[in-house]
């Protein structure tokens, strides 16, 4: 069984979550609240570069976000079947990233902050580039006619933007919107949705854990 | 022939001429100066998220650092020989890509304060984790026996540290120091870091040009 530790809460480590189910991996959770908690993984020598998430899965403790989800979607095939699709995986998964680091800051500035600064140049910026690959692609995901972690990453920020802003921010963009349907509703995928390893939106108690376990404050 | 598309200076490009050099892939290169000469290949289509580097390959448009990154990786053999290997390459790679980002600022802030600053703290933090994997290695590369793109992505950081700080900062690492001195001696790796494609120094020209372009002000 695989193991995830992060925090209670969304973060860098949604998307592994994320990546698990739509890989169909089955993973427990040590949800961190404490920084004792994290200074206890820090010297059993288990994070590589004193960061959280690690994932412990096939005997291996996995650190650094982009290389755990990289390992996960290798082993599920979700990473293209020959280099040209590898290619265009890595480049729609890292664009999607970069889309998604608008979000991230919710809760830790005032959420109105976020939503009508980087999180509204973001979503002028990138839904019109999904939809073009997206509409080109043409099969519902954005390379090949499988899924991909290049669905997975672009996912999670569709989930955000459509939790905060409601559906009518796809509406203008059909093919992105069909994406965002089908990927939601693969049966893994839609089971975690709704299921309790799924985190709730960034709240004060998860900002609180962050800061505490970080000491950034 | 490869072709990279970047500013005249190192930044976010100079891991990809790295790359390319321990490849042994030839390129050549578009160095941009002007804002037009910027907008031209957004409205060519050529940069799909309108960011720069771009590297023009097999007839492909590439974007993306660590995309392009893994393409050259995957066709030159520099990314290990199974999966097992692949996940370490992944976390060292992005590990070290962590520490550059310390780096990247000179010029942007001054330099005395950056590396009293977030370089120091990097070194302090990084110097001894990646000293305790090439020792356990033992092989003078990061990962197996051969050079891997893990080994590139440090060795960026330690040509930068060893040209601000000299190579004293390296002397309490041993193994790092050895992975330092061979991989720099490789013989296409020490050709580009003697040749015309070895980007300078951040200095004002580099950093204005980069201001001037994405209109930072």
């Amino acid at each position: 069984m695989a193991k995830l530790y992060y925090f209670d809460g969304r973060g860098r480590g949604e998307i592994v979550r994320l990546a698990l189910a739509a890989a169909d991996i089955p993973f427990e959770e040590e949800l961190l609240r404490k920084r004792d908690d994290f200074l206890k993984l820090v010297d059993e020598g288990r994070l590589l570069f004193h960061q959280i998430p690690l994932l412990e899965i096939d005997g291996k403790n996995i650190v650094q976000v982009n290389a755990i989800v990289h390992y996960i979607a290798k082993k599920a095939g979700l990473y293209g079947k020959n280099l040209d699709e590898e290619v265009l995986i890595d480049q729609y998964y890292e664009g999607a990233r970069d889309f998604m680091f608008a979000f991230l800051p919710i809760g830790f500035a005032p959420e109105k902050d976020v939503l009508e600064g980087p999180a509204k140049k973001a979503l002028s910026k990138y839904l019109p580039i999904f939809e073009k690959i997206a509409s080109e692609n043409g099969s519902g995901f954005l390379v090949g006619k499988t899924l991909s972690m290049a669905d997975v990453s672009l996912l999670e920020v569709l989930l955000t933007a459509v939790e905060y802003l409601g559906i009518e921010v796809l509406e203008p963009y059909p093919a992105v919107h069909k994406l965002y349907n089908g990927v939601s509703s693969i049966k893994q995928i839609a089971a975690f949705l709704k299921g309790p390893q799924r985190k709730r939106k960034n709240d004060e108690r998860y900002v609180g854990d962050v800061k505490h376990i970080l000491q950034w404050e």
